[in-house]
């Protein structure tokens, strides 16, 4: 397969409720809407965050998209590196996210913390360590 | 918050037997290892397929990383961006992906389809239509 210059990687989150969820990725992470289309009660967005891109789009269990509410837990976190890693974390926090674990120095390397959203997702924000 | 050059978003996939997942992935996407660290029966490797990256981890359910295989389903696509989805969709199957949806082109303006991994991860394998 040949390179291609545009090949990217973008999760996109099962979520309930998601044009709540909307707004309030919106206001956590200062994420940019670059995409909504919305169709009755749901919604599929695609969100950027300083360029770095996500989707996210209301669950459908009958298409085995399921929220973390839904399953009681997340199969996926969220690795978001950014320059300041605990500016990020308080914002998300004041917004309504739940710590995990606080932002610090750890021991492989990078400064970093994580939380869970209101839905169920679980983020990592940090960076490495100069 | 300022802006970070290097702001970006990599998912972290919990899997249960991570080093056989690590060889599927580098097999089934054609995935390269940046890292990896081995401790015990468990890994944590950061991947890149053509430059997008993406992290596995065995899953740790006291540490509420779940794999899909616990849970029953998985709470994130992975929408993976490619110049050429039929050839990426066809190697994941030859490597033992199932296929959930083939790839075809969508109203939306994608040509796209769906597998599920071995380990219960879901991918949406596709790029925008000219």
């Amino acid at each position: 397969m040949s390179e291609y210059r545009k090949t990217s990687l973008a999760p996109m989150l099962s979520v309930r409720h998601g044009k709540q969820a909307l707004e309030f990725y919106k206001e956590a992470l200062a994420a940019q809407v670059l995409e909504c289309l919305e169709s009755n009660d749901s919604v599929v967005a695609r969100l950027s965050i300083q360029g770095a891109e996500f989707w996210i789009a209301d669950e459908s269990p009958d298409h085995k998209n399921f929220s973390p509410e839904t399953l009681g837990g997340a199969t996926t976190r969220l690795v978001l590196t950014v320059s300041d890693p605990d500016a990020f974390f308080d914002r998300a926090i004041a917004a309504g996210a739940k710590p995990v674990e606080p932002v610090q120095d750890q021991n492989y390397g990078w400064r970093l913390g994580r939380v869970m959203d209101p839905y169920g997702h679980h983020w990592e924000i940090g960076r490495p360590l100069r």
